[in-house]
């Protein structure tokens, strides 16, 4: 592949200017880019405009440029010497609630050069985004919650450009993948209404931004290519994973799943693509036991009950001592209780089975994972009827969903060629056990495919594919969003799916019967 | 005439959102603004979508908006409630070298409110083009500069609103009319190459520009129109003149001449237009003589020479005492001078004619308009032979350029079916005098119609009309631009013109043949 072709980077060489010819500088060049890239129009900014007559001739009118296409428009964002040693960098952002990723991408070559990641600074104004946007009601309040995002993204430009050895100054471009809140926020658009009834954004599709016009860092002409929503409930963030995963371009139906607070679901193939969204509850991402953190050093990941001792084995992350659960660790830790007979179908622990694991405190039961002497806390790690609850809602939720949605376009799961588990913590979760416990359809293994960060993946597409950043638009223009009503048939399916792995285990027949059996009789 | 539906004011009722139709604010504004203005492609800034949610919403839905083309893309520039009282205003800008022009515009009904006008603040850093180019050759130099005309525009804005009882805030949108050179320094684009072989613009066709980007007051979305040039020595403010003008709409062949330091001119017609431009001389405008002034109070703008008794009568504006002499007034004076035989056909004094108002010092001679005691400076205005011929080199330089123009397109003078004369400084020119002394063709009065202040008039015309901005891009790009080569053809016709009025009489039927052998006989 001919990455400065398919790519933005465009080299041209222009017949230098004579009395016979005495186009402009901006003219001349951008008569030759309009030739090249089949455009009827393309804009070029004023701090451009101001080093081109220069450029051009230090350069002998061969240079290199940076086009974008904005809106049907294209936009030119960069221009060097063609034998200017420096680079055209963009940032690839995976502007996440939680979490932003970063990765530095050599919009010549295509290659990632760096990749970084820091907590989102608007945490301390409300780990949640409802918070946030209750903090943002006020024009300073957004001003201010827009400075944290936009300063701790510069900061980490700067310590990202120095440990690869680039300017701030050559970053030319970035394309962000967030949420439509999360955009909001960032460009200090109102996001009052995303949370009120009939739940309307600001906007949905926007051009580029000037990245000066709200502080980011990067060349003076910078521009932000930002994501477009769907709707308030479903973000850029999700259009780019879809972009990422193909399942947009593939003759099968796959389906993909975000799998968080919200889980957010699209099906279809290269002729439609249905989409839904729905709280599945935070337990899925290890956020509501009183020991859930996000993955990280010392928290368990992966957890083994023999099922004839019912010894619990934990793994930990770089294997140190036990701090707290991740999100993947609840749902194996769910699915191996269950296997174990340690938890019954309705979910509740087992006393015959628990065994001296099984302690409670104020009428409330819990299982230990490690005792206060073993933790790295200090303190007994364990997790509650109430936590078990908690998830076997969140889990309920997640399939009830994917029935609703699935049901709602005419097909069975059967029909899914891939299913796509997309975001972060979607990719430590082992499909086994997430079957096991009924949260996703009992499909063959090979069906499921974790994709990583898809958001980041699609926005790193876009910066360096023109062919991307088409499909965008198409993306976005066929999906067809399902409101889900939360109805009586909706209840229903949610009231079966409470069960391990199913009230209807025919659903999951290779989730072991026997262990079934046994947890049903206790 | 439905102003505002021909201007770029679009009132719009929307549905307002429901569960059932959860489009975003600005993709349901710009959904409806599409429809009725046939776009495919609207793009809005920041600082508006950060205004809309509340907008929509405190406005039950309908509001009024103003569109821009922006190089055949379109853009929403301004948002206000269907019943906000307040009113869109627009400012239509000749952007002189000398005098920068403003005219507040209703942009709703097309009224102008205001007009006002002050000297160009860039004049202290050199009254002529050239003297300010090499002071922005410098980034600061160039900024310096800019800042001069912006400051001075936005004070300008200031008075002028507070005058109209007007918010600057209310400005949307601006239209600017320059020479390339005034256009470069405003927008602060290196005009180093402009003035050196072979003179290259840095751009002569551009999208409209934020107005914060440089500094301009108004609406925090404010855009500037600047009308493009064709090249570095014919600019936007006669693309402005010609739109203005109306010949390029019309079956019959007319001229437009922009007389001043640098004679512009276009000939055409709705079909073809040609346009050449070249140096004329300061003579023209007043610029040469120790007395030669721009129009004002005291100044002398008509002079009669009684042609029996040789007495001069000035007259001068607001009828004070004389202090110089402006443009027009020369060529009144240099008419007269000649059919009273006090200048011969080569323009030099004629002793015996003259009588007591000739006086030499230091081997050159002059003509005393008044002496010492009558004048408001207390000291004798004269003009000298000095002056003279550098009048009649710029008379020639003008009448040269009209003939090979003319000639080049295989027309003759008598084709004309109007003798446009644009410019403020045009406005004051007798045809009579300018035809006596050869220096325009000698056709009939009424062919001749002034124009005023086209540049500005242009200006306006784009700020309250859609079809007029359309016009702007048909213009410039029928614009053919015959490069004036000072050939021997060229130096031959020069020559010719340099006498009083023309070496061939013949030329200049209505020019009294009495006189013209009286002055050819001394």
């Amino acid at each position: 592949m001919n990455k400065t072709h398919s790519g933005w980077v465009i080299s041209v060489r222009l017949t230098p200017p004579s009395l016979k010819d005495n186009t402009a500088d901006a003219d001349r060049l951008i008569h030759e880019l309009k030739n090249q890239l089949s455009a009827d129009i393309i804009d070029i900014d004023l701090p451009l405009l101001r080093h081109l007559p220069a450029l051009l001739r230090e350069s002998g009118y061969a240079v290199r440029c940076l086009c974008f296409k904005d809106q049907g428009c294209w936009r030119l964002v960069g221009v060097k010497a063609g034998d200017d040693p420096s680079i055209f960098f963009g940032v690839a952002v995976d502007l996440g609630t939680t979490r932003v990723v970063l990765r530095l991408i050599n919009l010549e070559t295509g290659d990632a050069v760096h990749e970084t990641a820091f907590d989102n600074p608007q945490i301390p104004i409300g780990p949640d985004i409802l918070a946030r946007i209750h903090f943002a009601s006020t024009d300073e309040g957004l001003k201010a919650i827009q400075r944290l995002i936009v300063d701790g993204m510069n900061e980490q430009f700067r310590q990202m450009c120095e440990l690869s050895g680039v300017r701030v100054a050559d970053i030319h471009f970035l394309a962000v993948s967030g949420n439509t809140s999360m955009v909001h926020l960032f460009l200090a658009l109102p996001p009052h209404h995303i949370i009120r009834e009939p739940y309307i954004p600001a906007i949905n599709v926007m051009g580029t931004i000037p990245a000066k016009d709200i502080g980011v860092s990067g060349s003076d002409a910078a521009r932000i290519y930002v994501f477009p929503n769907v709707g308030s409930y479903f973000g850029g963030d999700l259009i780019s994973g879809i972009l990422y995963s193909g399942l947009h371009r593939r003759d099968e139906i796959s389906i993909l799943v975000d799998v968080g607070t919200n889980a957010e679901v699209v099906l279809g193939n290269k002729d439609w693509l249905m989409a839904c969204a729905g709280a599945a509850g935070p337990a899925l991402e290890g956020g509501v036991s009183k020991i859930g953190t996000t993955a990280g050093p010392g928290v368990i990941d992966r957890v083994v009950i023999d099922p004839e001792t019912r010894r619990i084995a934990l793994h930990t992350i770089d294997e140190l001592p036990p701090r707290g659960i991740c999100g993947s660790g609840m749902i194996d830790l769910m699915a191996q209780l269950f296997l174990s007979g340690m938890v019954d179908i309705r979910g509740r622990l087992v006393d015959v089975n628990c065994g001296d694991r099984l302690r409670e405190a104020d009428g409330i039961r819990r299982i230990v994972l490690a005792d206060a002497h073993e933790s790295a806390t200090g303190r007994e790690l364990s997790i509650s009827q109430v936590d078990i609850d908690s998830l076997i809602r969140s889990k309920a939720a997640m399939y009830t969903i994917l029935e609703t949605i699935t049901r709602y376009v005419g097909v069975t799961f059967d029909d899914f060629a891939t299913f796509f588990v997309a975001g972060t913590f979607g990719s430590f979760i082992n499909p086994r056990s997430a079957i096991t416990i009924g949260m996703i359809p009992d499909l063959p293994e090979t069906t499921y495919q974790t994709l990583g960060n898809s958001s980041l993946g699609g926005a790193a597409l876009v910066l360096t594919s023109r062919a991307a950043l088409d499909e965008v638009a198409a993306i976005r223009d066929r999906i067809t969003y399902l409101e889900l009503n939360v109805n009586q048939e909706f209840m229903n399916r949610f009231s079966a799916a409470k069960f391990l792995p199913h009230t209807n285990p025919s659903l999951f027949p290779s989730v072991s019967v026997c262990n079934l059996n046994l947890a049903g009789l206790t």
